[in-house]
């Protein structure tokens, strides 16, 4: 039997974006919407919320944004069930800019953060919760986090009025065992006051719809997910392999098989994201993939092996 | 601590020859022989031992038949601990042909067979163990495989001269849930004898890595790879990401991303494999990848949604 409480966010504009400063074309974030809201997935994220204050309009596109009449226009028209999300990050928006959500048609602000700036996090979380939305918190490179800050952050999240709490494996290195512990330990402190744990995976090792399933089997239902796979670097879990795994029949494959074909497989070849030799060795050693987007876009000439070596040696220094 | 009796076996030219007719050139062969070996990878398969009476010399490359003197000059020369192994296939193999191991730098003799062919994949492990070799038996396909055959298979093989028997998910079907129950079936008829669980693992829903890490943690010691995941349709488990996974110090990362940058990027843009939505559709279906070569080779156009559609309902008329 599905577990009915699954719900599904499909954030391929907010995280694919980040491979082209969101600079995708209005029909293109339209017809993502048209597909996912047909798919039946839950929530939908069309980007950043960022301050114009902070990032420039004539460098990136609508979705870093997500202005209200923006997000209109997207979904203008369109019969569908699919929430809207927009993602928060701290310090790079205004909270005073966030309408309230009774002149939103947006429903979930995730408020991104490391674990360090949890409090930092809860302040925008209670923000938006007051001006009437759902929120989560996506604790980015938990594979970096130590325990007892995070065991900290968890009993702290845990008083907070949050939908889910996110385990973010921002550099694509966590394998089964650890994704198990995660999820035990999130459980542990937000399952008692009705706050559910997500899974939010990079695909640095080929493990993002691996890990996705792990979280599944030990109870995670919030899941994160993007078409065809797109996103930063390795990307993310494929949406369309997430739902032929779902047995819920609320789910349909087909409008992500026809968007895919018309919109991604073209995309790809102009944009790059997936299984990459630089960016799996970020992943294989639990590091940001900062190093591997500067050695994919030329910055310096070297090989895969050196470039490896150069990253074991860097580690061995410290 | 790292398991000793893991034994990593490197099946790029056989598997990756599956896409091209083993057309590789000798230079090539020898490259991956070369990287293989400096990686410090147990075991290496250049090919099928086919015989000749079944298939054109003409059409198919060296690693088609594995010779004994194609495999001599593939590794002369090479300081190398790395053994050698074929696959020989019932039906397509005259055993006469197969020299004895005396006089072969061949190792291992892989018997692949579907479930129902066991009693004559059991013929040709004997024969060849009569010679002087290791054995192996593939059984492919064993996401279709009945339970109850199954067992009886492995309880006849638990009775033969092998090193191990192999969990071959050709379809790149199975979920960690299922690889663990197949590893637990395998081991309890096999384990008491000696004989080692054996995975082989396809990508049709990029879980090759993940289903051969989940084969490990229940105790699979047999580990078939290939470099850059090369191997027919969605290709395998990727021998640079099991490389990094394993904690044997034996085993160099190095030499396989520098063969990656090499040979492997210039001929993926030649030849295809890995994530492809026809491949992971025949994954995700349980189903052999025919269809989905077939609707690549465009020998029908349809819409991927078609195509998924269309095999759906080939299912339902069953």
């Amino acid at each position: 039997m599905y577990r009915p409480e699954i719900k599904v966010l499909d954030c391929t504009i907010r995280d694919g974006g980040l491979i082209n400063e969101h600079l995708f074309e209005d029909k293109f974030v339209r017809a993502v919407y048209q597909a996912v809201s047909a798919a039946g997935v839950d929530y939908i994220e069309l980007g950043y919320r960022a301050s114009k204050k902070y990032f420039s309009a004539d460098k990136f596109g609508k979705a870093k944004f997500c202005e209200e009449d923006f997000v209109r226009k997207v979904i203008e028209g369109v019969e569908s069930k699919t929430k809207i999300s927009t993602m928060v990050d701290i310090g790079r928006v205004e909270p005073e800019d966030i309408p309230l959500k009774k002149d939103s048609v947006v429903s979930l602000m995730r408020v991104a953060c490391y674990v360090k700036d949890i409090d930092k996090a809860i302040d925008l979380v209670k923000h938006c919760a007051d001006k009437g939305y759902e929120t989560t918190v996506n604790i980015m490179a938990i594979s970096t986090a130590l325990m007892p800050d995070l065991e900290e952050a968890l009993a702290q999240l845990s008083e907070c009025p949050l939908k889910a709490v996110y385990i973010v494996d921002s550099y694509g290195a966590l394998f089964s065992e650890q994704i198990h512990f995660l999820v035990a330990q999130y459980a542990k402190y937000l399952q008692p006051k009705g706050i559910e744990v997500g899974i939010h995976c990079h695909n640095n090792q080929q493990l993002g719809f691996a890990n996705t399933i792990e979280a599944i089997r030990k109870g995670a239902n919030f899941l994160d997910a993007t078409i065809y796979g797109i996103g930063r670097t390795a990307g993310n879990c494929p949406l369309e392999l997430l739902l032929s795994f779902l047995k819920n029949p609320k789910f349909k494959l087909d409008p992500i098989l026809d968007i895919i074909e018309k919109e991604f497989v073209p995309l790809r070849e102009k944009i790059e994201w997936g299984y990459m030799i630089p960016d799996m060795i970020t992943g294989v050693l639990n590091q940001h993939p900062r190093a591997a987007i500067e050695m994919r876009a030329g910055k310096e000439k070297k090989s895969y092996a050196d470039f490896y070596r150069g990253l074991l040696n860097d580690a061995e220094l410290v």
